[in-house]
């Protein structure tokens, strides 16, 4: 008798058949006694066409309508998905965000954020037995326009909601069986993580572990609520995220992240005396790059050496900039390498005990991997390599670290 | 400097071109000195589709989460519509139905009624110099549900826009210049007709003229709201639908409909005693069968004839309900023929003008074709003929009425 957020995705109600299997799935949780609301994306590639109609149209278009147009999607899958449930003798509503209460607050349209919900008629629906279907991603702003909530917003959506309902759990269904050791197409013996803590899955994610958004993540550590991340297409426990300080002690490192869309920018020669980082990243910041490991070397003879890396998709905006910036700051020279990855080795225990970085190296060091920057928080190493070596750099790490073992 | 409504169907928003010519279409509008508020039906087929995919799920699909469904097609032409017309200098703003101010009240959502236009929030932005674009078809009952108008549902939402905002014009605008006197197709000689009454568009419509709705005409009649029906691709003045009581004696017959999509029904032998018609087609009634025109001859020797005529899709469905009605009624027979047609001529001239039937009639005889049944009403004659003479007899009684001259 536990009351369920479940959140099915794009890809898991990209057909009608798919969205019988999902309403097959909600309709057995039902049946198991559970109080259910269900959270849905529009299906695969909805969101991406409706943009690429837009795009024909205009290449600037205005942000109220792009919200408009992004959040009709969901209405259809929401739609189908009820009707759905409800064929299946178990009887079932379709909201929409701004139908489940979902108040918005943003200056943008395209990318709000969750200001409140009032999920009154939601209850009221579940104390008479049905299961709710709502829109995820999109709600309402003050003027009852319509909003949408960005990137990973139906997970947003329904961890948000999951909180305002007080649901036992937010189930989070997705295409893999949960959070692994490392990417199982990488690594053939790694393992699906039982529990993970909310800090950890957030630099998992942000070093490339694709499963959950950050946004969410920080959206349910911030109010607790435990997130469920399991598999559409089995009964199998997933991955619980969750705090749970005794587990933590026990682990140095809960699991190894790549990501192999890096490139890296080295300035060379930067006049080193204050100020020069702020103007070159706050140019940056200016033209909305997003940049992700910054290295500066130790000055020499007044000169030091800067390296950063960015999305690979970014690096042509990041050169048009470089170029006059190199004259401006009077650096040497500004040298590019598209080719790049990061490995990541995430762990809370490594708060406590030392010895996890000197172990990564090495280990990276005794396979001919050559580490070109580094960069270490409380919880996480991450090393950038050269991209043909990411995936056996993975495999190393994961034997070193001994993650394949129970 | 007029205050416009402009509606804009499913053909003529089929496509991102499309979009954009009606976007100029508008801003041409606007440029001229006018106010534009425009409603957009769903790009053609949307709507079929959604309909498809809602019966792969279920064949009893809930009302309410049918409307959901039906109702995201307009809110993805509305959004790029605006788009377009920004994107030319314009200002424009999309609104869903709801936020247009549209309550509606029914107990179906899929098939309800205008209740309601709450229209101050148009109101404001046309005071700021913008464009409003609004979803027809659509709506929210008073539980802020969604609600769709049912069939012709985009034409309502235009003519009840117009009466509510007090606009010069309703502009419905089609693939065709306007209201002709018989079906071009049909008719090469066929003129394009400047006025018509209401009275008289309702009639052509329901005789088989598809360019406008008979639920649109019948709310602008009620509320003296002038439609001018006019054609998406040329600027030509088309077809103004108002009450013009001058202009409505001059002529005998406005216009020639004809319907080839008709079935006959005769049951023979019907005992002639009261009460055997009602249980007829109260039986008709009950089971949705939407009977048309009904003819009863004279009673000879207590035993009578009936026929009555069907959309030709329904045929099958009489069929299964007037066998057993045959035994219960103690009729000789039933048969059966697919292959009707309907031949009508509209207009208020004929209420006080006598020869327009004995005309239509001489003009079809003279020509060999055999008339199988006639109804008529005040300002129209309906002859049920042979599918095959279809086409002749609407030449034929263009020709005979002159409609061809100026």
């Amino acid at each position: 008798m536990a009351l369920l957020v479940q959140k099915f995705g794009g890809s898991s109600v990209g057909s009608v058949d798919m969205i019988k299997r999902v309403a097959q799935r909600v309709v057995d949780s039902v049946r198991s006694g559970d109080s259910v609301v269900v959270v849905v994306s529009a299906m695969a590639d909805t969101t991406d066409e409706m943009v690429t109609l837009a795009e024909k149209i205009t290449s600037d278009a205005p942000d109220r309508e792009m919200a408009l147009l992004l959040s009709s999607g969901e209405r259809i899958t929401t739609a189908l998905l009820a009707m759905a449930i409800t064929n299946l003798g178990t009887p079932a509503v379709g909201y929409t965000g701004q139908q489940a209460g979902f108040k918005t607050t943003s200056g943008r349209h395209t990318n709000s954020r969750v200001a409140e919900i009032d999920s009154t008629r939601i209850i009221g629906e579940l104390d008479v037995g049905k299961v709710v279907v709502v829109c995820g991603f999109q709600g309402v702003d003050e003027n009852q326009d319509e909003t949408v909530l960005g990137r990973g917003g139906s997970d947003l959506s329904a961890v948000a909601l999951a909180w305002a309902l007080k649901a036992d759990s937010c189930e989070i269904f997705t295409d893999v069986e949960g959070v692994y050791t490392a990417d199982p197409r990488v690594v053939p013996e790694a393992r699906k993580i039982g529990k993970i803590s909310p800090d950890e899955m957030l630099e998992l994610a942000s070093a490339g572990a694709r499963v959950l958004y950050s946004r969410s993540v920080e959206f349910a550590k911030k109010h607790g609520v435990v997130i469920h991340c399991r598999s559409t297409f089995s009964k199998e426990t997933g991955t619980l995220i969750q705090e749970d300080a005794a587990m933590m002690e026990a682990v140095l490192v809960r699991g190894i992240a790549h990501d192999t869309d890096q490139a890296k920018i080295t300035i060379r020669g930067v006049p080193d005396k204050p100020g020069v980082a702020a103007r070159i990243f706050g140019r940056m910041g200016d033209a909305s790059i997003n940049v992700d490991m910054i290295v500066q070397n130790t000055s020499a003879d007044g000169v030091t050496d800067m390296s950063f890396t960015v999305p690979r998709s970014e690096l042509k905006k990041v050169m048009a900039y470089a170029e006059p910036l190199k004259a401006e700051i009077e650096a040497r020279e500004v040298i590019e390498d598209a080719d790049m990855a990061k490995v990541s080795v995430v762990g809370v225990g490594m708060k406590s005990h030392s010895g996890v970085a000197s172990t990564m190296f090495s280990a990276l060091a005794d396979n001919g991997i050559n580490i070109e920057m580094i960069s270490t928080s409380e919880i996480k190493i991450s090393c950038v390599i050269h991209r043909d070596l990411a995936e056996e750099a993975v495999r190393v790490l994961h034997r070193a670290f001994e993650l394949d073992a129970d």
